[in-house]
């Protein structure tokens, strides 16, 4: 035995180990790379030197993806290790972005390799910059596509060619690549894993903290930045143009909180459901809010020469363009998840798990791609057509696919995120056009700071007024804490970084998310004890308890009671029904003369349910002192997946019956009575398992 | 009753409602795109439409990609209702070349948009085209990069720009997409769900008809064709220049037979599994043959001025860097492969499936960017990965990483593959430069088909010397019949298209895919019955049977004894116990002297295996006529996954031993003696649900 022993002790010590190989394989492929000889044949066949060259590319550009692949694989390990010894001062993304800096650091200063000198200067006679040239090499024609502005004036171009690495240059990837392929998934899976019972029981905080609440921190940042601005100004310190439009769009982009690191903190330690649904929510909302609202301040533009002064008419295009796109973005994310709910309920698919899974994946990938090509946002759309399946279509899906569509992106998210916040950390060091300003920087810390602190107190004040279930002052210092800054922001400002605003914007931006990520996020732990706030909380006995506690607890549902109810109504009764297998039949909630429709569009599951239904109806009356007739009853998935429904067709339920529902109503039938929910998380997305999700 | 009888016929029609309304988007989107208003506005600010042009270029690139993906749904809507139906004459793939055939239509004849006259000829005085382009437009400095040879003489520019309908290029992917992209996750799922127990037991044969076979066929394909040229030429029907190597190239590329469509079918009707392995066997290692065949053709190039005559030199060359290539590639897969392997035994990331799945992901990719930064084959690497990872890494995930690895690779496979052979149909009218030559498509139609010919008969005749258990004729006309090309021929001929001999090659490349994935898989299930070949067979049972025949079938070890008899050994007694918690410990089976090494690499399970074992082992001596004392024991997984090791641990297995373990040694404890089965399929990553394969 004592064999095993000193055998496992071996064991133990090979994690630490392989960290030390990869570390050293990753530096490795750097070095190779920069080394890898530039083949020059004398070969008169100019065809196999473009060949050549062309290969030549291709295998530096898979070498530079390798390198990210070393570095995720890297951090991956890493994070099993902190988490196999339970660690938490440090999330993995706080871990991706050092990793990413190490190698930058590598890349930067460890490397030199001079720019290869291919790159020929030619002069063109048009107004505007063609997206194709056709450049005629001694007889032979080469398309050539547009792929960056290098700079505005010519004398400038030299000192870019000299100054710009090789290596590094490779290294950068097109800014669209996160905001089209990164972005998404991480977004989508951010509406898909959702909690919504505890969502929409906050509906009404959430939605004032997102939606005022961004457009508050980014008038309050901006403000002060123009402060700064026009003090750096006076003081000398400011090298270029800076308008108060900048630093508007400097407020929009750093409003956008991150839902990463805190709540996957919070989602291990279990911490309070409602705090954890107003921070998810807020984080999620806020980030399409800011998407927007940035693009509508780039968008203003007043039609004098000077384009820069203030224009009563460009504003209201703007505010009117931010309306358009966001309800545009909204309701195309919404029909996409419609039809899918509507195709996944009206075919039999489900019996081909992979068919469904590829469908649903394409579907919601289409989501992204419709609103991009209609000009609007996509990751918004994305959002909301994630809420929307995970709503409606999660419903229809077979276990299988259920299964298969959760991992799926809960992979993608995964890679996305850390992909992210490693290059991150490598674009500290590998971005040639930093402006660092120190005055610059301390007071966008201070907006930063301040304008979280005017969007979360007086807000939170405000909705206290209305809630009776307050949002208590720890709750309030935890958000305010655990407003990190994150993949979004930096999307948003490494879009476009031209001009001298944006490159000073994208340097600091860099540094608000470095010391959100690592302060904030690692010291959550230490905030949510010092702050008292109960943690190891199942949100499901916590409903009991708060039952119990009676009145206190009963009219949470006040904070959203007049909205809610409108939206439960018609969403229960008409939407869940169409779009689903689960609800009361159509014939029992539509006007008599809607009958042939109402038949053809109730799934025939629903009305052999309304059969089952009856006999659990009485079941129910006998069991249980309230009246839940016209209360929900879900009707558990059987072997085959073919029932997850749940039923209780009033076609007008009453004030009462509806407050007794949201109060008391529940919807297993096996818990009846013990717990407080609202009616819609029959079947929730969420993971149930901790430690599949991170 | 009688009412939800009538809503279900009403129910059944929608389909078919779903597939129009989608057909119509299709149209829809594809009309819309073109008509989308070029916006032009006067403003004098360049950079505002430099702006809206980047805009405008990417809502277009959404649109097009929209195409793709509402194809693919609609494939899928259909691939569903046929299966549905139990409709098997069009396999999927075959439908989804008939949707992009009809897409293809209605881009080229019904949507005329004339080129925009963006583009702008330079000229260069430098004599190999540069790889980026910095052009002066009007003060201001962009960087254009190459992204294609348009022509070789002057003159034909005009005419591609008029020609080039615009709508037309967008819809074109650069061709490496489908190498770098589409062929990984298509080729890895292929290794990754290989049958191992009937893929080693048929490896002799499968490896000759992969190896000799492939170059049989090329060589047969290439004379043929240059025939064929040779005679065109005389009657001059020749438009351009046809060299041997070009004959040759072609035979590579259309020697790379597909495993997808047949092997589906045979899937679903369970066909012997012995066909099905040589089959599949041969599909999968024949892509990778063709590919570096084709590559290594492509680099014949002899010293002197005519590049086109025979030397030895550069023929050693060429075979030499197909030797260097394919051994690298080959090695560079199973490394990463036993890397991963490793990582997951020594570390215990199988407490954490989304880091062990992300992991495996990224591991497996990481195998294609190395091969491809080496200067290797991308596509060979990963499937011999796939096959590493099916064989060690994935015994030593958990089983939700198993489940999630599987289905995600399935996901890709899927999708990849049904994106392919859309866009297959899809370029029989949107690819502009097809020169189809009648003389030749009639020429190369025959040349498969003897290539195909001349490589099965004479190698099954020769195989048929060294195996007891026959390659009966109706396999070898069922082989002959299933020689499918599809993918990897496609996205070898789209590579280069730019001489007028690839152009040809490309136009009648495609032709063969349409008529073998048309014709032959669409007639599979009439081939089979036609050729008595038994459907409905479980492989298990399969064997059972076999056994019960005595002396024929235990003689099947012969035809790879030799070879396998050292692999087996090799890959039991020490790869097992190194890379997986499976196999004897170490400390049994190297020599005495590496005990500290062995007792380190050996997985604590192993030593817990060994005493389970042992009571194991005097289990069967007492249930067994046979001596198992050697054989293997699979020890189950158990709940938490903990556990999946086979036993047996002899470092020296006599001849004799192994004969009796290859014939009668099981993996099973509980099927002992019942079934027939080689030792290694202790833990297949084949699915078991049929549903679930295509």
């Amino acid at each position: 035995m004592s064999l095993t022993v000193a055998v496992r002790g071996a064991w133990r010590a090979t994690g630490a180990r392989w960290m030390l190989v990869l570390v050293s394989l990753c530096v490795c492929v750097c070095v190779c790379r920069a080394e890898s000889p530039q083949e020059e044949e004398d070969s008169a066949m100019e065809n196999i030197v473009t060949e050549k060259r062309a290969e030549e590319s291709h295998r530096q550009d898979s070498a530079d993806l390798l390198i990210f692949i070393l570095l995720l694989t890297l951090t991956i390990l890493t994070i099993w290790l902190f988490k196999h010894r339970r660690f938490r001062f440090l999330h993995e993304t706080g871990l991706a972005m050092i990793y990413g800096l190490l190698v930058g650091v590598v890349l930067r200063y460890g490397i030199h390799m001079p720019r290869d000198g291919a790159s020929v200067i030619l002069n063109c006679n048009v107004n505007a910059s063609p997206a194709t040239v056709l450049v005629n090499v001694s007889g032979k024609f080469y398309e050539y596509t547009l792929k960056r502005v290098i700079s505005s004036s010519g004398n400038k171009v030299d000192d870019v060619s000299d100054n710009e690495n090789e290596m590094l240059r490779k290294v950068t990837f097109d800014p669209e690549v996160f905001f089209n392929i990164l972005l998404p998934p991480i977004i989508f899976h951010a509406g898909y894993s959702l909690k919504r019972r505890h969502f929409f029981r906050n509906m009404g905080s959430i939605l004032a903290y997102a939606f005022l609440g961004t457009v508050i921190s980014t008038f309050i940042i901006g403000l002060l930045m123009y402060g700064t601005v026009t003090l750096m100004k006076r003081v000398g310190q400011m090298g270029g143009d800076f308008f108060f439009t900048d630093c508007l769009f400097f407020g929009a982009i750093v409003s956008a909180t991150d839902p990463v690191t805190v709540l996957a903190i919070f989602h291990e330690l279990q911490v309070d459901a409602d705090l954890y649904a107003l921070l998810f929510g807020e984080s999620v909302l806020n980030d399409a809010v800011a998407v927007v609202l940035s693009s509508s301040i780039v968008a203003y533009q007043p039609a004098g020469d000077n384009s820069h002064t203030f224009e009563g008419m460009a504003l209201l295009k703007s505010f009117g363009m931010f309306l358009g796109v966001f309800s545009g973005s909204f309701s195309l994310g919404v029909v996409t998840g419609i039809v899918t709910a509507l195709i996944s309920k009206f075919t039999k698919l489900r019996d081909f798990p992979l068919l469904e899974t590829a469908l649903f994946f394409l579907m919601s990938w289409s989501t992204f791609l419709l609103a991009e090509a209609c000009g609007f946002t996509g990751v918004v759309a994305v959002l909301f057509c994630g809420i929307t399946q995970a709503h409606y279509t999660f419903n229809n899906l077979s276990p299988e696919s259920q299964d298969r569509t959760k991992q799926l992106f809960e992979l993608l998210n995964f890679l996305a995120e850390n992909f992210i916040f490693s290059y991150m950390g490598l674009t500290l060091f590998t971005f040639h056009n930093h402006v660092f300003n120190p005055m610059f920087i301390v007071g966008a810390f201070l907006a930063v700071f301040l304008g979280r602190a005017l969007n979360i107190y007086p807000l939170s004040l405000l909705l206290n007024l209305g809630r009776r279930h307050k949002i208590r002052s720890n709750f309030q210092h935890m958000m305010m804490f655990a407003g990190l800054r994150g993949a979004m922001t930096f999307a948003l400002s490494i879009r476009d970084t031209a001009t001298y605003a944006r490159q000073m914007m994208f340097s600091t931006t860099l540094l608000i998310v470095f010391f959100t990520v690592w302060i904030c996020g690692g010291g959550t732990t230490q905030m949510l004890s010092c702050q008292r706030i109960r943690v190891g909380v199942d949100s499901d006995q916590d409903n009991s308890m708060s039952l119990g506690e009676g009145p206190e607890r009963r009219s949470t549902k006040h904070e959203s009671a007049w909205l809610f109810r409108i939206w439960y109504n018609f969403d229960h009764n008409y939407l869940k029904p169409i779009l689903t297998h689960s609800g009361p039949p159509l014939t029992a909630t539509l006007p008599p003369f809607c009958g042939p429709l109402a038949r053809f569009l109730t799934s025939p599951l629903a009305f052999e349910n309304e059969c089952q239904l009856k006999d659990d109806d009485s079941d129910l009356i006998l069991n249980d002192d309230i009246n839940l007739a016209y209360g929900d009853i879900t009707v558990n998935t059987d072997g085959t997946g073919a029932l997850t429904s749940s039923a209780g067709f009033a076609s007008g339920l009453s004030s009462d019956d509806l407050d007794r529902e949201l109060t008391y109503g529940d919807s297993e039938v096996v818990m009846r009575g013990t717990r407080l929910v609202l009616p819609m998380d029959d079947s929730e997305p969420s993971l149930k398992d901790p430690r599949i999700h991170f």
